[in-house]
């Protein structure tokens, strides 16, 4: 089996960085529950521009947090399956190195030949899609598990798994 | 029609490049001709670790001329066809950035969303893969064209194509 999985708000808390910049610089106590079912600068829309740039900031990438559960689980598919990790990281391109040294640093047992920075994931031919973002799942032909992020709580088009734990006991 | 292209000895003159960098540091005259049916480094054994580390070397991605005729064809094909960019890269984590700057300069018709670092290319979705290395196009599903490259002028497992004017001919 061939699993491909994506790295923001999947195995890397993309989410929580944003609201961490966001309460630090405008003096806030935002918290993942008080955005669900949104993105984070919807919370404060005036600074929607100020909160993409965050995207390119040095570093942001390279310091994320994992998501609790996703080592351990993604270790033990990858001695079982075929796992990649794919994300669409060419929309950033100082994100690249950084994405690579992040996984180096978390995620050493997915050799460089398991990752892809890309674009569009309806190339990727597989098996499984495990990803937050709906345009990414819609196009995948395959199995296509939507990880649950704040902003993707109310979707419903999708199989839906709320944490690697039950990643793990669907697939494990 | 879904087009996956290499970018190394394919769009960009890898081969030509260590050929360079062996003249100047060796003072030699070494030629593609000279050196078909193989690797570079098979002309100077003795310095098979010294060529392998070009690809390591600040600039090398970056200052690769692109080969004859692809920017030409590549751009007719995108207006007619889903072109992708599909490089293994992440081996060398430096050029990741290079590569995404070089297709800026020489190829800025294919999107962001439309290029693809990788390791393994057969995960893959699409109908034709161009590229100059047996080992991606056994595995991929669907039309494998080989391009010529002096390295590959003995293998005759795949559809060749000897030059852009070529690929135009087949696909155009």
């Amino acid at each position: 089996m061939t699993l491909f999985v994506d790295m923001d708000e999947v195995i890397a808390d993309t989410y929580g960085a944003h609201i961490k910049r966001v309460n630090e610089r405008y003096n806030m106590n935002l918290t993942k529950e008080a955005c669900r079912g949104g993105e984070v600068w919807q919370q404060l829309p005036d600074h929607r521009e100020a909160i993409w740039r965050h995207y390119f900031e040095p570093g942001f990438f390279r310091e994320l947090d994992p998501i609790a559960g996703s080592q351990e689980v993604l270790r033990e598919l990858s001695e079982k399956y075929e796992v990649y990790i794919a994300s669409a990281a060419m929309q950033f391109p100082d994100s690249l190195k950084e994405k690579h040294e992040w996984l180096d640093e978390y995620f050493p047992f997915i050799h460089w030949s398991k990752r892809i920075l890309c674009g569009d994931k309806h190339i990727l031919r597989g098996d499984v899609l495990i990803d937050d973002r709906s345009h990414n799942l819609e196009h995948f032909v395959g199995r296509s598990l939507i990880f649950t992020s704040p902003h993707n709580v109310n979707t419903t088009a999708f199989e839906r798994v709320n944490s690697w734990e039950e990643v793990c006991s669907k697939l494990l």
